[in-house]
């Protein structure tokens, strides 16, 4: 299933998209509901964050040519992770589908993307098992963890180089039913092909990060982890239109702007 | 004023606390809200937590004597911040007043309080002022910052060491009226004052650091902001009760139980 937010003449809900139509949905997927007789064409209405997560779960390295391309920019030696370890990211930071990222006014040209895969849980879990821990899995969606280089590399931590307002596009849609070993993401700046890696080819896969945050923490419903990305950017800049493309998901897609002040 | 979330009779709604009663409110203090006639001796309601961020921003060394004594610990030369820099934790982690922090099955003995003031946005702000910054403030309450040092320092991040579940007790109310230049925070533990700073003795204080937060991000009605604390905490074991008690606020109070496995 395919559960899309979204908005038509005036009116706020959830739907579920097959084809071309969204039928719109009384409730939500993480509690009741049930479908109505009211459709739409998907291309009618606008694209809603699916969701603001409670706890926003975000693993920074996680792909090993990623790591070894930030190493060798920096002039060290590659420290693979010998363990799932997570960060977190800002939902002040969270667009939906089609809406623009604003470049901040102070950026410098170092703005990048990064496609990865996102997991929504569908259901409150504390202690995971490998063999139960993908029961707590309620569907995907497509996330960009746009960057600002320069800060990233000058600050203590990652607060505005990776969280400030408009750098966390989400969707456009929760996907239910994927394939993880046959996906591939495929990254697009302007229509053109910059990136491509096998989703699914992570340091530490989507069971051993649930398994170990769980040992900590009760994930909740509408909580997200974002999986880490591969490959690096290009710089962009004003105007760029950037696509993340995941097999069986779709495509999420967002212009970059540059903040008018 | 003094807003407390709490439960009586099985319902959970805002009240206002005077003196040693609480006076049901209809609504909730970011919206629409008015005074009901019904009230509860404050010792017979339960008290719960007063929100659950969108955004939980923490501040992570914004006093002297912290920093100090963790790099005397380390064995290094104090690294003071030079400009406000801001940190993240993890809603899994709230937990209310007077509920028990858990302390996981694989800690070490390094488990630590931090007493911090959290200041409580009540407005929508982008691009604040020193002028209008603290426009935005809707009140104030207490956080306890609880750190498992060992993990502190062998992970790459604060995931566990800062965000296992419960290891944020917040509460246990929000003040609005407060007069910061003459608050202290004391902490006790087991009824033993083991540390004291002026609140507001901070490296960088609100307005600065709501000035440089909302150059890039929109704070939102229920965001708060930990501001740090000063000093050490002894480590503390399976039965410590931990209070922190800040003039003008009150007390958060929190036993330490250690998990049963």
């Amino acid at each position: 299933m395919r559960w899309l937010k979204f908005t038509a003449a005036g009116d706020t809900s959830w739907g579920l998209v097959e084809g071309d139509t969204v039928t719109t949905v009384n409730g939500d997927p993480f509690g009741e509901w049930n479908k109505t007789s009211k459709t739409h064409a998907l291309k009618d209405v606008k694209i809603e964050l699916p969701l603001i997560p409670r706890t926003f779960y975000c693993v920074g390295l996680n792909y090993l040519k990623h790591l070894k391309e930030a190493a060798d920019k920096a002039g060290t030696v590659p420290n693979v992770p010998d363990r799932p370890e997570i960060g977190y990211r800002a939902q002040n930071a969270l667009i939906a589908h089609d809406e623009n990222v604003v470049i901040p006014a102070g950026a410098t040209e170092k703005i990048h993307y990064e496609g990865e895969l996102v997991v929504v849980i569908g259901k409150k879990a504390r202690h995971l098992t490998e063999a139960n821990a993908m029961d707590c899995v309620f569907g995907y969606t497509i996330g960009n963890d746009v960057s600002e280089r320069s800060w990233q590399k000058a600050d203590r931590g990652l607060w505005r180089a990776k969280n400030a307002d408009t750098f966390k596009p989400m969707g456009p849609w929760i996907e239910t039913d994927v394939d993880l070993d046959r996906m591939e993401t495929a990254i697009r700046v302007n229509g053109k092909e910059t990136g491509r890696f096998r989703t699914n080819e992570m340091i530490f896969g989507i069971v051993p990060f649930l398994v170990e945050l769980s040992k900590y923490f009760t994930l909740s419903p509408g909580d997200v982890i974002w999986m880490g990305t591969d490959g690096a950017s290009p710089d962009l800049k004003d105007g760029d239109v950037v696509e993340i493309d995941i097999t069986g998901i779709g495509i999420l897609r967002n212009r970059f702007v540059k903040e008018k002040v």
